[in-house]
């Protein structure tokens, strides 16, 4: 079955994922990448989201890093050689913070009081230098790594005031880019703070977001791991979020072997998987409430393309390491509903965004926040790890 | 047509959607209202939040002051006047700012850099001053105004910063609430600036906002009225919103005739329904593009509530206005659908949310936007305006 998947996974990036985003993401006269990209890949806003662009950088700088005889690496990496400069000319602002979207032409358009536009632009940066050699970009990502420990820290760093009624959060987001950065720049660097971070954040996973009554991670705890279940943000559960991290926490594992913690993390996807599936129209929820009451998100009972690519990418990470059948019966499960609900064979890349039913809401390819990322990176990783593992 | 229509709306306003709130939302015990209520009235989130208290405390003292006979209006005025004293002690911070949402006991929970927690706050503190005559309340309110346009004008003051690359905009919503504001005050100031306010808001509406190749109201323009059509918030289109400000401005054109400027509104409301209607499953989209392409509101084909309330509300201004067949048949239409989705007999008041085919994604009856507000304004300013015409 994965070796069946694995040759599906590579059509669909070679043929039709990475296709798309060349002929149509980059700004070859200006640098940077368009994102809000319609169906067939008209432009319908020129801004360079910065999400996107630091995600896209990373993206296209792997496969050109993993992928050595492809003939399109060199196009990839042309590409990613004219965001780079262009980032690091326009996206931070004097006091290093790094903006949400820029103009086209890099002057600042948005700024968004989160580090997640500096997490994506420091494993850009991180990956672009390994394939180029360029230390601007290493250290421009070691400078953001140890900001964006400062921000989440720290979030009135960002210009969001501490207000005395409001409970400081861990949220599962913040340990998960911390994560990926320290397995990313970790990759590189013989400093050992990349493993204390790892250690730390698998802690707070699973000791402070695991939620025990439920077997799955919840999005926000208090720091001390105590649950906020009186509060909509402290009862929120986003299934493919779970999935996602359970795929990073067993690449952390593999650095830091914890049999039982392994154990863990298995039955907390399936957990994720069991509880997130709509049992009426298939697919996960984009949101839940884990005690049934009301979510404050209006798009609570969407289905989004990337809470499946997370839970298949999780699911080949799992079986890889422990042949279950539940994980085989899920993989098939998923990745029926996936390729039947969001891959456009016509004009390449996939959907997005469908309600409920699995009706689609938009045709877009590309928006703030959907790029060129959680496709092709749960495609190429799979791929990878099908093949490591074969 | 009308007066069986006002029947029903009295009905409706009075046995099922006022004793909703008056049963779950109220906080005798501490003042201030609870929004977040589930579809049977039980909290799912003691938060005040305070786009909705200042409209709650508008809403009962409004019918306080314009339902003299009924036997509840004590009731409302007592819950009021416990909502007034928690809101003037704890709303603003120190420099005159509005917080989001505050604790149940009264400690800042959430900060929003947007004027709307002040403009309701203002609209509240007005009407409550006329049902008791407390002139702090008065006070409040003017004070609340001025700022309010100082804020509209100057979005730094509210933490928001200015960027190089981000146009500024002229926010329908902002021409809307200083509208609301304007009404609301200049019914008990003789002070010529809200007749000001009024005309300059007016020109604001029809000469910038208003966007001649569909006859609509455009939700962000440029200031000078530049249309901003290469940008996803310079195409936005609100067909609830376009139809609420079509209401206002008829209000407005009484107090200031302008046979032209008043047929020009109603062709305006008559296309916003047009354009706005979808002819596959009924109802008012959330948001369009005016140009077809993709919206970044992943909510965009949801049918929500208050887009019915302010078309009926506007259909019945129009109507007592300008007795014309296309309103009646929009007005049937609207009243059709909305009444066949949104009110639950069981539990009383409304949902809130469908997707597009109309199937509730949730059963709450309020949240952190949804509160005593569309539902009780419509049912009775549309009654009020039916009564006072025929």
């Amino acid at each position: 079955m994965l070796a069946a998947l694995a040759k599906r996974f590579e059509e669909n990036l070679f043929d039709s994922v990475i296709p798309f985003w060349m002929d149509h993401s980059v700004d070859w006269e200006l640098g940077g990448f368009f994102t809000c990209l319609e169906r067939d890949g008209r432009i319908y806003d020129d801004r360079k989201y910065l999400w996107l662009n630091g995600r896209q950088l990373w993206t296209l700088s792997r496969l050109h890093n993993e992928a050595p005889t492809h003939p399109d690496r060199h196009r990839w990496l042309a590409a990613a050689r004219r965001a780079a400069a262009f980032l690091r000319r326009h996206a931070r602002d004097a006091e290093g913070r790094c903006y949400f979207a820029l103009t086209r032409d890099g002057r600042p358009a948005a700024y968004q009081r989160k580090p997640y536009a500096a997490v994506f632009l420091c494993i850009g940066y991180h990956e672009y230098f390994k394939a180029t050699g360029e230390e601007w970009a290493l250290a421009e990502a070691r400078d953001l790594f140890a900001r964006i420990r400062h921000w989440i820290a720290n979030p009135a760093a960002m210009g969001r005031p501490v207000l005395a009624g409001a409970p400081p959060l861990s949220q599962l987001a913040d340990v998960m880019v911390q994560i990926s950065i320290a397995l990313e720049l970790g990759r590189s660097d013989p400093d050992p703070i990349y493993r204390d971070v790892l250690a730390s954040c698998l802690q707070q996973a699973l000791d402070a977001h695991y939620f025990p009554d439920r077997g799955i991670f919840l999005e926000n705890v208090a720091p001390s791991g105590e649950k906020l279940l009186h509060l909509p943000e402290g009862r929120l559960f986003c299934p493919g979020h779970s999935a996602e991290v359970c795929w990073f926490l067993l690449d952390v594992l593999d650095l830091l072997p914890d049999p039982s913690r392994q154990a863990r993390v298995l039955d907390i996807l399936e957990a994720s998987l069991e509880q997130g599936w709509d049992s009426l129209h298939g697919g996960l929820f984009y949101f839940l409430d884990v005690a049934a009451k009301p979510t404050l998100q209006l798009e609570a009972s969407m289905k989004l393309w990337w809470p499946h690519t997370e839970a298949y990418q999780a699911l080949i990470y799992a079986l890889t390491r422990a042949p279950q059948p539940r994980f085989e019966r899920w993989l098939d499960r998923i990745v029926h509903y996936t390729f039947s609900t969001f891959p456009d064979p016509e004009f390449g890349e996939w959907f997005g965004y469908c309600d409920r039913s699995n009706q689609p809401t938009h045709t877009l390819k590309g928006n703030n926040y959907k790029g060129c990322f959680h496709v092709p990176r749960s495609l190429w990783l799979s791929l990878q790890r099908i093949r490591a593992a074969s």
